[in-house]
């Protein structure tokens, strides 16, 4: 198993704020890994708004099915998120155990079960306990506190390499507010699932329905932008919780997506959930290329991100990176399997400022040397002019390495 | 490069009897590589009938146009394969050799060039040099012969690791037929393709519309139900000629494919298709093990093969059988992503004979070290049944190992 530090991590993890409202401790409850946290219990202030998006897995997880069912109340008290164990394709027992955690967190936090947001990720298949959970939480609620953020963010964590957070600032009505988030990837060892989680949160004071339309535009460009072997796990979560604390510093509250005053949350929300979104795809298992694919001139901008998503997951595009090897054949390939209007004739194709190809054919500028040294990079931009329309889009992957297969086709016994 | 032949190959290039009506032969015309053949050359008996199969890809190579445009016609007469260069994404010069190769080979067998059908597999986006078949197809005209079948299904090979070939026998109106067929496969190097080819032959005096709608019914459930990595060539061919030369032993000619005469035909081109379409999975890069996916209980045919290519497709599934892992966690996974209609709580998974889970949780009688056993066998089958309705459908395919990143990720330069 790899367990070395991505290549492609950011240098550290980055100062988060705190956020009024929002206080947290973690603990070691032994799920499943020894000498580690492994479960988080957070604090919500009353009042706190929740939006959240989930797995499109037709087999999601027990606390995908609770969260789903809380979320129309579009009220938080509290978040539990344990590491270890998915409790995904567990049965009754799996639903059980997740009300069984709710119900201790609510006690830990004086709220109902039906106010606390859960996420659990790990081995598949196997009854999570969460007796375990019994005097862990009531102890983790005793002794919350603001800081630091990169707790949390730890223990979350599977086989990640590193811990992901990011933050940002706004303005609502001439108010600061502060958004941070949080979130773990796609690291993983037989038997666990790649499962994306990331929380993200705020003191502006904004309502749960605003809150989720903009968090489902956002997710389309950041998390659902992103693929790092096209499979989907049964628990992927992503949750934006508003405790509206800033409201006490004279911040407006604000009810409507469509609020001017929003712009720039939205935009800082936006660098957020694209921050961490990148962080996820560089701890991709064995990820030693940074990959980022832009369509352009399709018929629409789904049809670009089809075309896109096409190339991103495509094992001979990704092995290609990986070795460093400038095949645009491959990209062609790709661009004719995804099913979508696309004309050979018209195609162009770059790899970073280089095209490669044109009008169906060889760039009859192309030099060899100097796009194979660009692809010895860390970061790889292709990009492709369909020449057919105004569509765009673009997607980020890693490459498909050795490293991809070593730490998934490793022997589990 | 691994050039060692594959574990899953077949001992021996099967005995392929004479078809009348049907002569070849292959030379090196210096396509590409060195020291081996290069290109085919078959004749076919005035009043063959062809049907055919291409690539769904929106950007096909300049040969499976060209055979798109003349398969209306239902007459073949000749057909040329070459590997090396698959012309593909050439622009106006890859329809332009193609036109120059038709001319080429009808002129050394006397027809029309609309009645030469072509295939090219190798290098894409490289300019194929169509002036190297001038002399050769004369050449090949002059000397073809019966066989040996050895020969074209070598000549075909890009970086196939063994040569593959299949034939049945049937009896149309109590005369006995033969099908020959020859295929090439996904090995590739970079920057080859993982074109498929494949090419069949029989002397039955079938109409060509009646050919085309069992080759079209047979290829669901043999090529069309492969998939190695789920990328699609951009030059995928599938071709059927039917010499009729059996008339003249009595013979009946038969012109629809619905005709009861033709059970025993039908049987045996499926034989044959599904033999061809095992070989290829079998030399997919890196294969060390061949996976049968079976899904049942989905609400439809459809909705079971659309889960049976999401598992067969999914890379978490095929390295866990690359590392010999019971992961079904990872076949739940693939289940959920493939957006059919699926039930968490009814689903069973079986690997082998051993039921590994049920109505949505780990079988009780599960037992790690009997399933770790059989994963350590060469043929892996997987079993999953949806419980909500009577669709069935099964796929193949073959791990995903380091062999196939080394194979498919080395340095070009």
């Amino acid at each position: 198993m790899a367990t070395a530090v991505s290549p492609l991590a950011p240098e550290r993890f980055p100062d988060l704020p705190p956020i009024a409202g929002v206080t947290f401790a973690t603990a070691a409850a032994g799920i499943r890994y020894k000498g580690r946290t492994d479960v988080l219990l957070l604090k919500l202030a009353e009042g706190t708004a929740a939006a959240g998006v989930y797995t499109r897995s037709k087999c999601p997880s027990a606390p995908v099915d609770w969260c789903r069912k809380a979320l129309p109340g579009g009220v938080a008290r509290g978040l539990v998120v344990n590491s270890g164990n998915a409790n995904a394709f567990t049965g009754k027992t799996g639903a059980e155990a997740v009300k069984l955690t709710a119900d201790i967190a609510a006690k830990a936090l004086g709220c109902k079960p039906s106010e606390i947001f859960l996420a659990s990720t790990g081995v598949i298949g196997e009854p999570l306990d969460a007796t375990k959970f019994g005097g862990v939480l009531d102890e983790c609620a005793a002794r919350a506190a603001e800081g630091p953020w990169i707790e949390p963010a730890k223990a979350i964590m599977t086989t990640d390499t590193y811990p992901k957070g990011a933050t940002a600032k706004a303005t609502i009505g001439g108010v600061e507010v502060t958004i941070n988030g949080i979130a773990k990837g796609a690291g993983m060892i037989a038997p666990d699932m790649a499962t994306m989680l990331s929380f993200i949160f705020t003191d502006a004071p904004i309502a749960a329905e605003a809150l989720q339309a903009m968090l489902s535009r956002s997710v389309k460009t950041s998390f659902n932008a992103i693929t790092v072997d096209s499979d989907t796990s049964t628990s992927d979560t992503l949750m934006l919780f508003a405790t509206g604390a800033a409201e006490a510093r004279g911040c407006p509250r604000v009810t409507e997506a469509s609020d001017r005053r929003l712009a720039g949350f939205r935009k800082a929300l936006d660098t957020v959930l694209l921050d961490l979104a990148h962080q996820v795809v560089k701890d991709g298992e064995g990820a030693r290329h940074f990959i980022g694919v832009t369509v352009e001139g399709a018929v629409s901008a789904t049809s670009a991100k089809r075309i896109a998503k096409s190339i991103a997951d495509s094992p001979l595009v990704k092995t290609a990176v990986a070795g460093a090897d400038a095949n645009w054949g491959r990209v062609v390939m790709a661009v004719g399997k995804a099913g979508e209007p696309a004309d050979r004739d018209r195609l162009a194709i770059w790899f970073g400022p280089h095209r490669v190809a044109v009008n169906g054919a060889r760039d009859g500028d192309y030099d060899e040397a100097t796009v194979s040294e660009y692809m010895k990079g860390q970061d790889i931009d292709i990009r492709v002019d369909i020449g057919l329309g105004n569509g765009k889009a673009k997607v980020w992957t890693c490459d498909l390495t050795k490293e991809y297969v070593e730490i998934n086709g490793d022997y589990r016994s």
